[in-house]
Formats: C-alpha cells, sequence, structure tokens
C-alpha cells in the first residue's frame, strides 16, 4: 500500500532571519498521523523565482503540498504570483472576494488600504478558504490531481483553515487508507533504554512505521501503519498498543500527546491531592510547568522560589543549622524543602528541586547538573532522588522540573 | 556591492516528524550578521535522492552551503554517500580518521561497534572538521569554488564545529566584504509603534538590510549592510547606531542579543540592589527567567508563586479583606504582593503579577488578558501598571513576563 505523501513550503524572510520555524513541526505531526508520507519541506525568502521553483518541486513530488506566508497585502507578499507562475495558472480580480475583505474591515471599523485589493485575486480554478482571524484568504489549487494549499502565515490564522480544510483533504488524498496509530508518552528513563525495549514490537511490525522523539527528560513514542478497511486499523491499533504498553508500561506517563503535567494533575485530582513546590535552581520553572494546565488551581496551591539560603531559611523554615551541616544542594536540604513547601502552604503533598546548573558552581564530590527532587507526604512520608543531568544550564534546569513531575507522578499513583 | 550567499540543509526523518528545527534559525543570524544573503532552507528525510537533489540546488544557488545531520554510524545516516553522489566523488576510508574514531572511544573505554567505520569514510579532495563531542567527523567540501559543510545534527556537537570552521568560511566568502551591522532590543512597545518610528530611519538607508523580529514582547531591530573598506563599515555602523537610538531609545532595553532579563540583572547589580518577586497567574515563569541568567544569585532572591488565594494571604501576609474587596486581579492585590514579595523575603525591590490567563476565568469589568504588574521599592514607594494581553494562555503569561520584567528595567534606572 502507497502512502499519500505530502511537501510543505514556508515563504518569508523572516524565517531566514532568526526567526524559528514552528508550522513544520506542527503539520509533520498532524499529516505523519493521517498516513502521510513527508518527502520535504522548504523554507524560501519573498523572491518569485524561489517560491515558484519550490512550488514546483513540490508538486511534482508530493501529492499535497501545504505552504504558508506571502499571502498579506504589501509588495512583498507575491505567493499568489509565484503560484501563477509555477502553475500557468490566471490570476483575475474577485469582486466578491473583495466583498468579505470590505465587510471585514467595516466590523472593525477600519478603512481599507488601497493595497489590500492585492488579496482578493485569486488564481484560476482554486478554491477560497476563508480566513476568521485575518484579512487574508487562502486558496486551494489542484494541479493534476494534486493539491497545493496556499495558507497564511501567522499561525492564529493558519491553524483554524488548516483544521477547516484538512478533513477534505484526507479524504480526497488518503481517503482509500486507513491509518492505524499509537502513541505513547514516557518519562524517568533513558532514550536508549526505552528504545531496546521497543526493539522487539519493532522486530515483530515490520510493516509499520514506528519514530521516537526525546526532548527534555520526555519521549514520544509513535507507531503507524497503513491498513485497506477501518476494522482492520482498529484490530491493528489495539495490538499495537497492547505490545507497546506490555513494553514500557512502567514509564509511561500517558497516551497521545499527554504532557507529563497534565498526568500529574490528573492524578491529583483523582486523588483529591493539593500540591505545592519549592525551587532552587530551577526558580520558578517547576512552578511554570504546573500551571501551563488550564484548571491547575483545582490542586496547585503555589510555591516559594528559594533561590537564596536566606529564602530558604525565611520561606520555609529551613534550620540554617542543616544548610550549614549538608549543604544547599543535599538530600536533607530537598527533603526540608518539601516539607516545607507542604507545610508552609498547608498542601497535600510538597515537591521540591535544589542542584547546580551553574558552570563554576560544582564542587568534586558535587558537580555541575547533580540535582537532588523530594516529594513529601501526609505523617513525614517522603521519597528523595538524586539524578546528574549532563549539558547546558537550560538542559540540566529543564531536566529537573521532568524528574520531579515525573517523582510527582509516581508518588501519587 | 554583492552579498555572498548562503544555503542550508537539515537532514533527518525526524525533522519531519514532529521535532522543531532551530538550526535554521541560529545559522540565519550567523550568516545575515556577517553580511550573507540566506538563498533558502531545505529539511529532507534520510533518503539518498531527497538529499543528492538538496545538495545539488543549494551548491548551485549558494556560495557557502551548510548540511546538517545524516553523519552518524548507522544505516540511515547517508550524507556522506549522497554528497560523493551529487558532486561525483570518491569516498574513501581514511585510516588515520579511524585512528582518530577509535582513540576517541578508548577515552571512554567503550568498544567500537563495527559500523563506525562508516564514519571513515572520507570524501576525496574534503577537509576533515574535528568534533570534540561526538565520533562524527565533519567535511568541508570545494565545489568548483564554493563551499559546502558537512556537520553532524546534534547542536551540542554542531555549535562547536561551525564556530571552528566559520572564520575560515567569512575570509573565503566575505573576505571582500566589511558588514556594517547595528542590533537593538525593545521591550515595552508594540511592534507597530516601533516600526513607525524606525520608517524614517529606513527610508534614509534604502542599502542597508532591515529586519525587525518580535516575540514574547520584546523586538529585535537589526540593520546590516555591506561596505568595500572596514573604516567605511564602521563609520556607517556608528552613523546607525546614532539614528536607530534616537529613534527608539526611550524603548532600547540593550544592544545586540541583549535579553530584557539580563538587563534587569545588570542594572540591578550596578545599584546593588536585590529582588524578590511573587506571581499568581504565571506560576514562577517570572523567577524561572530571571534564573536563565547565569550569576542572578548576585540580586536575585527568590519569591512566591502565590497561585491560590490562600498562598496570597499565609506566604505573602495579605490582607482576606483586601482581595475579597478589590479581587485577587486588582491594582491593589498587585502592589500587596510586590510588598510582600518585598517584606517577607528580605529584599530591596519586589516584582508582582496577577491576572487573568484562563479563557472562561475573565469577567465583563476583567477580561482574559487583563494583568497587573506591580514593583515596590523602599519607603512604600511603588509603580502599578494595567497591561490588557490578547492570546492564548501562554501567550499571556510570555508576555505578563516581559511586561513585569519591562517595569523592573524601568524602576531600577
Amino acid at each position: 500500500m502507497k502512502a499519500p505523501r505530502a511537501a510543505f513550503i514556508c515563504i518569508g524572510s523572516e524565517l531566514l532571519s532568526g526567526q524559528i520555524n514552528t508550522h513544520q513541526a506542527w503539520w509533520s505531526l498532524r499529516l505523519r498521523r493521517a498516513g502521510f508520507d513527508i518527502v520535504g519541506e522548504e523554507s524560501v525568502p519573498d523572491d518569485l523565482g524561489s517560491i515558484r521553483g519550490a512550488l514546483r518541486r513540490a508538486a511534482n513530488s508530493a501529492d499535497v503540498t501545504l505552504v504558508s506566508g506571502g499571502l498579506g497585502p504589501t509588495f512583498d507578499d507575491i505567493t499568489r504570483e509565484a503560484a501563477a507562475a509555477a502553475f500557468g495558472r490566471k490570476l483575475h480580480f474577485d469582486p466578491k472576494l473583495w466583498k468579505a475583505i470590505l465587510s471585514r474591515f467595516a466590523r472593525y471599523h477600519v478603512v481599507v488600504p488601497e493595497e489590500n485589493k492585492r488579496q482578493a485575486m485569486r488564481l484560476k480554478g482554486a478554491k477560497i478558504l476563508s480566513n476568521s482571524a485575518g484579512s487574508a484568504p487562502g486558496q486551494w489549487l489542484r494541479v493534476r490531481g494534486r493539491s497545493v494549499v496556499l495558507l497564511p502565515g501567522p499561525p492564529t490564522e493558519m491553524y483554524p483553515m488548516f483544521e477547516a480544510v484538512w478533513p477534505k483533504l484526507v479524504r480526497l488524498h488518503a481517503g482509500e487508507i486507513f491509518p492505524a496509530i499509537y502513541s505513547i508518552r514516557l518519562s524517568g528513563v533513558p532514550e536508549s533504554v526505552a528504545d531496546e525495549r521497543l526493539d522487539a514490537v519493532r522486530a515483530r511490525w515490520p510493516r509499520v512505521r514506528f519514530t521516537i522523539l526525546a526532548s527534555g527528560g520526555e519521549i514520544s513514542f509513535h507507531a503507524s501503519a497503513l491498513e485497506l478497511t477501518a476494522a482492520a486499523a482498529k484490530t491493528a491499533r489495539a495490538r499495537l498498543r497492547t505490545e507497546i504498553r506490555d513494553a514500557v508500561q512502567q514509564f509511561a506517563h500517558g497516551e497521545d500527546d499527554a504532557s507529563l503535567e497534565v498526568a500529574v494533575g490528573e492524578r491529583l485530582l483523582k486523588r483529591r491531592l493539593t500540591l505545592a513546590v519549592a525551587e532552587s535552581c530551577t526558580g520558578g520553572l517547576l512552578g511554570g510547568r504546573l500551571t501551563s494546565v488550564p484548571g491547575s488551581s483545582r490542586y496547585f496551591l503555589g510555591g516559594v522560589m528559594s533561590y537564596a539560603n536566606s529564602a530558604k531559611i525565611n520561606m520555609l523554615g529551613i534550620p540554617a543549622r542543616l544548610i550549614a551541616r549538608h549543604g544547599a544542594v543535599s538530600k536533607e536540604c530537598a527533603i526540608a524543602m518539601a516539607q516545607g513547601a507542604r507545610k508552609k502552604l498547608g498542601a497535600d503533598l510538597g515537591l521540591s528541586i535544589t542542584g547546580i546548573a551553574c558552570p563554576g558552581g560544582g564542587t568534586k564530590d558535587k558537580p555541575v547538573g547533580r540535582v537532588y527532587i523530594a516529594v513529601s507526604g501526609p505523617e513525614r512520608s517522603q521519597i528523595v532522588r538524586q539524578i546528574d543531568i549532563h549539558g547546558s544550564r537550560e538542559t540540566i534546569r529543564g531536566r529537573a522540573v521532568t524528574a520531579a513531575l515525573r517523582l510527582a507522578f509516581d508518588a501519587v499513583e
């Protein structure tokens, strides 16, 4: 069975001036999960020849080409013209499109600049994709049975427009295939260990495409196969799910896109527990991640950034002599921080991080990257772990937060 | 004067499976600042034909092609083979290179897998670029006077190797041009306002390339021009600097890559002041950003994530009746939080954020995106600001942190 193919083109000189391209990752995830093969991505500047060349190449190699950017009203927005040149299509002024643009501006009581007329230029045969978040309409072009979809660059406009057209693209280009897809999210395990555990599953399923992505101490493992019927896809997914869970269940914190902070929150809610934190080297990143979840106020009370030792003493009630004896980066201090957070904030659980993230901050006994994390519960119950993280200051801090979240996840089970 | 041109190729199926490509942004910044034009970027899967095609296209259009990925030892690392095919070069086993790989493994007391021999395959005529952080050597190929540089994918390996070869590439391909470069960083101002202020500068300098990048409430404005002599470049830079600063000095927090958190830290250090924070809706992100700066412990004491009202009352000493009367999202509460942080942590300054980041959390009087930030200093001195931020939960939180940092920056002046 042949998978449908997709290509991406991201247009805009800003993408070649330091701006990070996130469309590529976002599209990749969505399209792979629908069974598409991604044949490539190009970022091109606002240059007619470059865009035309990229459009031709993509439409030659892919069934679906997704294009972002260059649909604005200004002189350097030339995606429409480049598509006209690439596929030999005429561009014509569409009065209906212009009326829609005018009425959008009227809603915001804004005078329409004359240059916006360029946004009413329509490629011959193109289907117009309306944009509820901006003035740039999209255009869906069919080229020799293939699809070329022009979308605006800003994510707030592009995302909803993609969602609107996506089911139609799938039906048209991937309608006769049925993807069997399963994803699992792991934490608290090195990538190499997870990878090895999953080897046997991979060996049993030669037709299935597997991807493993590790980032910041979390691992995402993804399996997808194409089947001829919906029933076969359902069966394959169920079997894949069982086998993958058997291999790595102990490290899993969720399926699909479940983030670790969401998983921790769900467990806390289920057990009706509240959480408070105390952070030293991470300075608030743990709290920041916990509160990235809408509704986290139902279980997260807050915490203390005890960066200076005085803050550990004054805000968490840690005895100065404990710090003097064991150091601020120690198992003892991590436990005292977790207990202090729990007590001072009146939470069921306290979670803490203390470590050395700074190059030059290490000693022989306690090297850079040494981190202690602790969780404290009722009746003086506690767990503390020592971890050593290699990498930059940001790597150390990010992984320390993930490790602490995983500790809480395990503790609340 | 013609600018030298550069192209990028990022190789690896993971880049088309959901991983965000950061090489492109990093390279773009570096090369533009040396006066290069970036003609395009391609991300290609681990497929010989795709890589070969991308290499040929890039070498046809650019003086310097930077390539990352596919230099590992496994079967899907085929960049060497693709380059051999693209440019008609033989690949041969290099015993010296193999010896270097062996001695690297010996240092780590690891047995060398046989498949690593592939990493000792050298393209005819290529200069080897040594890798101190991994086993994949890079290769620098000259193709009809142009440079194609093969580098490994992992940033920890690629960055230092790029730094080592970069001065030589500049000398070879941009040696006869002298870039005049000036960058300024702004905050506390909408992009449209900054853009308008800079219009006059742009009009006076038609030859200069300007870029404006806005992200998370901060703006980076960059000017670069190519001159024929070092003296001319120096003069042009000085004039650009004066004109740009005249236009936007009041919004500037630094030049070049100066981040706002670094600028705040520098001002605090200079005035020998310490800072503590209190965060509600941002839940620790402000502390996280402040402590991303190495050495921040010299001025940042810590703070309180006062997510729940009980935390505001217990940890910051805010009267319950103040919250009952004005609400937790109010000017009054922001001031009390800043004062509480200052007092409880024993800092010279207290900085606070309270706001509504959650869709559904807003009211008619206080809509989603309403944020109050306050700074409190000695003798009950204080500043408080109300801001309204449009966007997602993460946008609101990120911009609230930037606004608070900017408030501290202005307050410490």
